[in-house]
């Protein structure tokens, strides 16, 4: 039916073969002026031209004179000098002339005429002078073979008389997005469509390591313009990435184009994501074929390109930080591949947790908001909860420690929080994971975040929240930070068709129900009124179909997906939906009472509290926050 | 005479004033392309515009289906379908259509004829299919304010349907290089001439740090000049830095242009180096007077100018990395002053210890070197050898720990062996101190270097080196890394105009000498020569000028600064004087035997037994490596 791939290569395997076969590197070097030399990396060493000073100078402001002229001099004897006979004024920098050896400060003068001067202390010979060379000697080493230069560097070359030095040329990087399916961005999106973002990472992640991005059109799914570009490429370019187009699906025509132009050395590696990379050499030139998953195609860009970039540079890449985390929740991994697995970090109390992010080879956001990345390697089956990891990091680890871990249930209001914190603060942020109310709860009783955004209706007080901690973390002290009472509800298309009332209508089968995931409050609060009214889930079309969000909800609502689904006012305004309200309820933050006192759990007080938040909750509707930042300790009640 | 310094705040006082005056920065925004904004950092919360994956699409390669007609396949129940009726051929990535809801993918398939396949698996409703908004929901919060734009954010905006942000418009920052005695680079070099060189360093630390560098011509030291260059740059930039002109010297006009066209609100802050900055405000824009000389340059620049740039940028700075190091010297400090001292730093064994370097402020070199500063408090008289302290990293922790650290004899082929041990690994860096033999012999015994280079002779042996480690470092297992025989000698002016042939010309009083520092292994081979001859050192002329280096006492010969000095060959010739030979001696490497192991040892041996090494050897002259890179355990013999 279609290709397969051709190998299966361990990761480190295929890339020292690769890297074999593409032999020594042919690199460019450059001249350019000192003064544009940021960055660059020298390709050869830097040895001063000049002395610097070039002259003797003075490193004071006073006078040059000679020494012998000062013997004697003490707070008994002043000794007075002369202008233009004993001594001239110089200021610092100044060139000390030939007759004379040192140079007395003008705090250390007192003055007695127009001309004249008076000394109260001898002078030491070259006192106060800066000799030749005392900065820099002529011939001087100053910066060695291979090093990237910083801005000292570039003014101690300049003073060293260094006013061009040869550099490694920035290689060239061609890259070739490939695909029927893809549009620029901007263009008007038809179903099946997808927007061309891939090749414009490529192009920040191509700058930033160093290397000058050369985006080419966009190829058609066609064996020939893919073949001509690709060889166009090979020539105008040091490097040449192309992009998709290495599916095993019908429209890879890259691998062949590869070999056809010239050697395609392997295809297909055992890491995940990322397993469909081909690397070849065309022209003597490296091609990469990145895979079209943004994910896949990110690691390989970080494990193959960049280092492709880095040879023409002669930079050693540095190996990333590390930290150790202990896992929150287990991680299943192929026995078949060596996996990356972006990890969002937090560091609660006064050690780091790490929890995997969305697997699934398309999730950008997985990558925006990852800390870092977990590998594990091929034949080890996952990892359990609890175990204590290594981490290679993506974020500083300040960073990590400014950072509110909230783990609970979602709200839009949620992602306000978050810039808010952060506009305010510049330094404090907050990173959420929706999992639901009770899963809120237990990543607070385990340890995994520092607040937890709940809304559980107790149905047998009617109260909300209380008593879920009270039942599910009796043995810590926890507060609950109110936050707002919110209108849930039916989420219907405009003007609502189908004529959605309440949940009996659910029992129609041919109306389309998404549903949210177990453990989330909405969800609690659908099963309620389903058992209130005798009504079977089996029974209600949908109701097995999942989503983490109120937005993803309306959303697969407004797509025509479905045709009602449980959420709040916001989310359905949003999305341009209309709105059937169920019932209100309260939407708070649970936390660890001992947290309380952190800066930035108080920077978030204050901005629950704030004026600009009212607003934004007023713009969004639904939202009522009158009671917004008020502490109740949950003992204590 | 001249201005004093008009205050001498405190720096974080000052710091606190200036920003107070100065007020909310009026920091302007600008929309642009998504695509163009790695670096920059976001003015307002970025929210998707659309879902991503914008429709229901195939997660894999396969067939579209509904789930229900494959109810019921198994093993031994395969169940057929039939093209277009039953199925679609979907491509990952391709749209289900609205009739299917779940994707089998092609492994699974047994194809049974053209238009037809058959399935040994139930499929389960949404199995393989990308939901709408599965990655981005519309209306999610993808980056917020103050975000710092990696390449990962500039995919997920494109995919959510970003294609323009508002961000901070970078701060067009002046630069108004000022002194009558500054000249541009590769200008013939006049005595008194002073190249500028800051104003470049300026421009590459305003564009490192996020802004834009806008250089303005040299100004002479006239008053009206700099007064017209404030205003004019006042108006054009947003930042204005004025360069030089900010020492207490006749020159100094900036400090009255600020006050004449705006306010001066500090002049003068109790830090070292860097005291004589100005912080004002003209036009309401920020002015800094920043010293002129380097390294006082180098901490103004990043203690305010960086400061003011990422004001502009909402940007909170980092904190810089520390360490905690021992130190290696008592350093002492002016009560007077906060000071900032530049440190190498080492890894020897397990620890870091912490050197400082030329406390200059215009040592340039000093900065190129720095590892890392050491902040040492107004009202702290210094501190001693030994104490730990905490040191602010400019170097990354694993750029120390891949350093070899050389403290001991100059001689110019450290200089080679330190460049090609870089440029062949380019991952091993050697910094060197230029301390003398005996200097080395100490910091070897004390643990604070790796290798020490002695030239050491036994007055009664005639050996050199091996007798010196016996008796200075007894009870440390000690090898000797045999490096080069030199030739040492008299430098002097071309043809020897004085005629000087042998130490008893140094007794002819008009002769000027220069010397080396005490504790250096040339300093010993002139008085072990002078005791011999019965010569008095103080009747030496320049017997107390000391030099740390052979370049700088040749530099000072070939100025004219001295008649003659001691040292090797290749110095010398470098420099393009004349040399008269007086002795060969062994110049060896010293090394602790625990070091040997270690990568970064076995990488220098190569280079010193490398074809390389030795032509370049062979290109500066004087020495003999037949036995470079032979090793010889002192205990042993």
């Amino acid at each position: 039916m279609q290709n397969v791939y051709l190998s299966n290569y361990e990761l480190n395997e295929a890339i020292d073969t690769y890297f074999e076969r593409l032999g020594t590197i042919n690199k460019s070097t450059e001249k350019i002026n000192t003064w544009d030399g940021l960055g660059r990396v020298t390709a050869q060493p830097v040895y001063s031209l000049i002395s610097s000073p070039h002259y003797n100078s003075s490193a004071m402001d006073g006078i040059a004179t000679l020494s012998e002229k000062t013997f004697g001099a003490s707070e008994r004897n002043h000794i007075e000098l002369i202008e233009n006979k004993d001594y001239v004024v110089v200021d610092t920098g100044d060139p000390i002339p030939k007759e004379f050896d040192c140079v007395i400060m003008v705090e250390d003068l007192i003055r007695t005429g127009k001309n004249k001067v008076k000394i109260y202390n001898a002078a030491i010979p070259w006192q106060n002078i800066r000799p030749i060379g005392e900065d820099i000697v002529e011939s001087q080493l100053i910066v060695p073979t291979n090093h990237k230069i910083r801005p000292v560097d570039i003014g101690a070359m300049i003073a060293g008389g260094v006013n061009e030095i040869s550099v490694y040329k920035k290689p060239m990087v061609g890259i070739i997005p490939t695909g029927t399916e893809l549009v620029e961005p901007g263009a008007p999106l038809k179903v099946g469509d997808i927007i061309d973002f891939n090749s414009r990472v490529f192009m920040s992640q191509v700058d930033e390591w160093g290397g000058i991005p050369k985006r080419y059109e966009i190829v058609k799914d066609d064996y020939d313009e893919i073949k001509s570009a690709v060889k166009r490429a090979s020539k105008e370019c040091d490097i040449v990435l192309i992009n998709a187009g290495s599916s095993a699906g019908r429209e890879d025509y890259t691998s062949s184009a590869i070999s056809d132009l010239g050697d395609l050395i392997i295809h297909g590696v055992a890491i995940k994501p990322g397993k469909p990379v081909m690397m070849g050499i065309v022209n003597n030139k490296p091609i990469i074929g990145i895979p079209g998953y943004p994910v896949s195609a990110y690691f390989i860009m970080d494990i193959i390109a960049k280092r492709l970039i880095n040879e023409y540079l002669s930079y050693k890449a540095q190996m990333p930080s590390t930290v150790m985390a202990t896992l929150t929740r287990r991680v299943m991994s192929s026995l078949k591949y060596h996996e990356f697995v972006r990890m969002k970090l937090g560091y609660i109390g006064d050690k780091f947790v790490a929890a995997p992010l969305s697997r699934g080879a398309g999730a950008t956001m997985s990558l925006v908001k990852a800390d870092g990345v977990l590998e594990i390697p091929q034949h080890v089956e996952g990892l359990e909860a609890g175990t204590e990891v290594k981490i290679s990091l993506m974020t500083k680890v300040s960073d990590i420690k400014n950072t509110i871990v909230c783990i609970g249930s979602h709200d839009p209001i949620i992602d306000t929080l978050s810039d808010m914190l952060h506009k305010n603060t510049g330094k404090y942020f907050l990173s959420s994971a929706h999992v639901g109310s009770m899963g809120g709860i237990t990543a607070l009783k385990n340890e995994e975040t520092h607040i937890a955004p709940i809304h559980l209706l107790d149905m047998d007080t009617g109260e909300y929240n209380i008593s879920y901690i009270k039942k599910y973390i009796p043995d810590k002290d926890i507060c609950i930070i109110k936050c707002v009472k919110r209108i849930q509800g039916f989420m219907v298309r405009k003007e609502n068709p189908l004529n959605i009332k309440d949940f009996t209508a659910l029992q129609d089968k041919s109306i389309r129900f998404v549903n949210r995931q177990r453990g989330s409050g909405t969800r609690l609060l659908l099963d309620y009124n389903l058992k209130k009214l005798n009504i079977e889930p089996r029974n209600i079309t949908g109701y097995q179909r999942e989503e983490f969000t109120h937005l993803a909800v309306a959303a697969a609502v407004a797509n025509d997906d479905a045709d009602c689904g449980l959420g709040v006012y916001s989310a359905a305004i949003l999305m341009g939906l209309d709105f059937i309200p169920v019932c209100n309820e309260e939407y708070d933050i649970a936390i660890s009472q001992e947290y309380m006192e952190q800066p930035m759990i108080k920077e978030l007080l204050s901005v629950l509290k704030s004026r600009e938040f009212f607003d934004k909750l007023d713009e969004l509707g639904g939202y009522d926050y009158s009671e917004a930042g008020k502490i109740i300790d949950v003992e204590r009640g």
